[in-house]
């Protein structure tokens, strides 16, 4: 009974990205966003999968905590009917067995109060969790692997003081691969020639930019986040379609802009372990995108979407609160991110039968997406497995 | 192609019940109830799907008869476009292979009635039946078995004279096996602290009972029925659950009864192979309660509620009808015994996974849920495997 | 990881029917029909399922192209987001990937128009195509393979000159060897008693034809194309249905014919690899029938219901047309065809397991079907499987 969520006579024939292909369910012993922080309101729980796990959240004190959302005695759901009677605790509806929040021990069993298990090592698998900009980050691994901070599990300046930050989260049918490995690629910006957010923001997008090792860069020191990053040449980007020697398609180009003189568009974006792309002067200047890819399970990914912006008041927050829900959730969201969420979605047909990952035709300009994968396999803290998901 | 529903390699390590976890689809050669005589109408046909295999009933003569619903020659099945145009035979829509419902023999091919398969000992499975206390049984085993008598597939008394019974059948998305893990469990009660029966029947009920080996006895005599009774010590039972010193919430007791001076209380609960729970006084004085658990397949079980009383003349049957339709129903069963099923389908997601078996954390008090696993293990006459569905 | 829809430890044991066995998704390396032409109307494209292989058909300057529905690439479907910018070509709406319809090869990539991929011997898989009667047809199977003639795939007389084919096409929730198995099968006409058809085109039916070797042609020459034929014997027709000595169901007989002093009635049947039944006088006299059964995947087929009959003008065929919409679709399609269709998804329940296919009841009158087995099994130019359609 192989512990594999990939057919093991495949996961052997890519040798340097082995672990990454083994990886259907997500890197282990990464810090992960789980929701945002205005879902977990005192006292509510939220309740999410990741990579596989059920996970339950509540707010405790100010705290958010976290807990596996199953039983230690007989694997009942918590979730089914939440049962809290102090802040502390999570009572299991069936027995009553109840739980600490903070250490997942077990307080007491009500229709049990004299058994051994009270008080035991035995307990229930709680995950350390984080706030930031709004967002909940869970650590999902093994319980006695040593947590690292959260900033090397985000892109650089996601933890810098002064950002506000606003988006949304989307289930997409797609396998979380898919996401990362459609974020640095290169040559997918035809995908986005007609989207409302260009017209709107007089960006301009080429068909595709060359990938060449020359502008790639590799950050995986010992400290801090591990990821890739992608420098475009504008002297190698590719702005119109030619079949038979004729024009048929072009990318947007509005030219220099009046009051810079410089083109308006974007020259950096790079993707960080365990799976967050960050695009700088995205969707238009003054802000940058990090939007996570979050593997629910072998089919299925949860896309935090999100944007950051500097403010140094309130009313700046406001104000780009207000820009969010009317001006950046319909372009840059629904009229650009969400293409991108659609092609995801159309691979994963063929991704998600392992015989394809030696199939697919990489060409030259894939290099980010090779190098990804490498960097992945390089530097994985683990691979979630079958039984860790039971 | 391992003839298991469960994972060979898991199989294997746990020993004192392997039996009972081979038995993912059910126990084989026993007596199940497959449904209510009364729906089982002179001419009309009952379809029903029992450890995995399709069974048609209907009453030639008064009598109920139960074939495989599959026809002999390509499988063809019979309930898609029923045919029976004599009260003794039923006729395949496709071929017209017709079949005698006692034997399951080939009466007569209307395409082909130069056939040798006609008379020959080629046939369809018949399967025995009995009724009693308005409930049909079918005993699903092999052909070759010794049939045994009823009365040792049910619990004791069930069989006496002078009981009516009135019940309801309902599906219920969860292994067999967690019904009678249910039913049995000492600490589960609970769960049932805020049933609105207990309010209506001025019945006393703890947040669990102590399981002790003392309280258990183990019946498996050579004759008669097998099974586990459990006799609640009212010394060992818990009213009160505590959280760091306080009380969060208490079972419900009415303290003695002003007619009796008694408690009024469950004190003895039983299950029985293949798969009933008897409970005494339930839902009230003068009641039993007889809960079957039916695989179905893999995922999901029948299960029949069904309680009896002692009734002399036909008026007190008729009371107990009204009775059962204006309280028991609605007290009972949808607001007792369906909190039990509620919780079935809770871990039924954990159980599912057969790595889950082996990771569950059972506690001292669980002891009648173990002895009844191991005692299903000694007892069992067979196990229903994949080949015995095709 | 073995490359069969079938369980290996099965596959060995039917060792005159193997091949056909393991072709539970299709015989490789034939002609089949994909649509209607009417449904590529220049410049529309046409999404279908064959053999477990998405194909795209368009109709380029006339004539009908096929290609895989998979970018080269990732795989994208082409279907999800169609760009076809000129008549010879389609783009991947992800990165601009561009292929010539005609071979497959790569024109340009829009994202990287410098790869080497462009005009490499890379290429996505194409499709030979041939329209003949109104129909569709595309070659499915390996590239290198030497492509027969359409006339060695489809049934004799159905490529004469001065023909119209009406018809129409229905998925069916079964796997397509039901298809051949329920119509070549001599005993099944049982099943079409109470048909509409036969009441309005007095036509008689029994109730089944004894099948004998001697009334068996088959047809396996090294041209043309490969089949069974069965030319029913009418002394060995049964009308009446017995039981117990008394006639309880009856075949539909109209006697000889005022005009003809004939009887009107089906003489002569035949199953043409990869899967196509023809039949001679049906709907009635001056029409043949041609019923393929093409293979979507393991459990559905798209089944073509198509009548002809011999035209010498416009003003013929268009009364055909008529006839077909007013009469011999209501009362052939949906009043007699759809009753096999109807019984090839009852015995789908069945076969879908392979061991199924161990356990069939098939007796002496069965002797069509199990020449059939062994004629496609001695015949076969290949067995689609799994790695085939990734």
């Amino acid at each position: 009974m192989a512990d594999s969520f990939v057919d093991p006579e495949l996961s052997n024939s890519k040798r340097a990205w082995n672990e990454y292909f083994e990886a259907k369910v997500g890197f282990r012993n990464y810090w992960y966003p789980a929701c945002f922080s205005r879902e977990v309101q005192n006292g509510e729980v939220v309740v999410r999968k990741i990579l596989g796990e059920g996970i339950l959240l509540r707010r405790v004190r100010g705290r958010v905590r976290a807990i596996r959302d199953r039983c230690l005695h007989r694997g009942a759901k918590f979730s089914d009917k939440v049962e809290c009677y102090t802040p502390d605790t999570i009572t299991c509806f069936y027995h009553g067995f109840t739980f600490n929040w903070e250490d997942g021990k077990v307080e007491t069993v009500f229709g049990a109060p004299e058994s051994a298990v009270i008080g035991s090592k035995r307990r229930i698998k709680t995950y350390p969790v984080k706030e930031a900009n709004g967002m909940v980050f869970v650590f999902v691994g093994d319980e006695d692997y040593a947590v690292p901070p959260l900033a090397q599990d985000v892109p650089p300046e996601f933890l810098d003081q002064g950002i506000a930050l606003e988006g949304v989260d989307i289930v997409i049918r797609a396998n979380w691969r898919m996401g990362p490995e459609g974020g640095i690629d290169e040559i997918h910006r035809y995908l986005h020639r007609d989207s409302p957010l260009l017209l709107y923001a007089k960006k301009s997008i080429p068909l595709g930019h060359a990938g060449a090792s020359g502008q790639l860069e590799i950050v995986e020191g010992p400290e801090g986040p591990k990821g890739i990053i992608d420098r475009f040449k504008p002297e190698r980007m590719f702005w119109d379609g030619v079949i038979h020697g004729k024009v048929v398609v072009s990318g947007v180009n509005f030219g220099p802009q009046p009051d810079s003189g410089k083109h308006k568009r974007t020259l950096y974006t790079s993707m960080w372990l365990p799976a967050c792309l960050k695009v700088v002067s995205f969707p238009d200047n003054g802000f940058n995108l990090f939007e996570w890819y979050v593997p629910i399970d072998e089919t299925t990914h949860r896309c935090f979407m999100t944007f950051t912006t500097a403010c140094t008041n309130e009313d700046e927050v406001q104000k780009f609160k207000e820009d969010f829900k009317l001006k950046w959730k319909p372009l840059a969201v629904d009229g650009f991110l969400m293409q991108d969420a659609f092609a995801r979605e159309s691979i994963q047909n063929f991704y998600q039968n392992d015989r394809a990952w030696l199939q697919e035709c990489l060409v030259e300009d894939d290099i980010m997406l090779m190098e990804w994968r490498k960097m992945c396999s390089r530097n994985s803290r683990g691979v979630q497995r079958p039984s860790h998901t039971v």
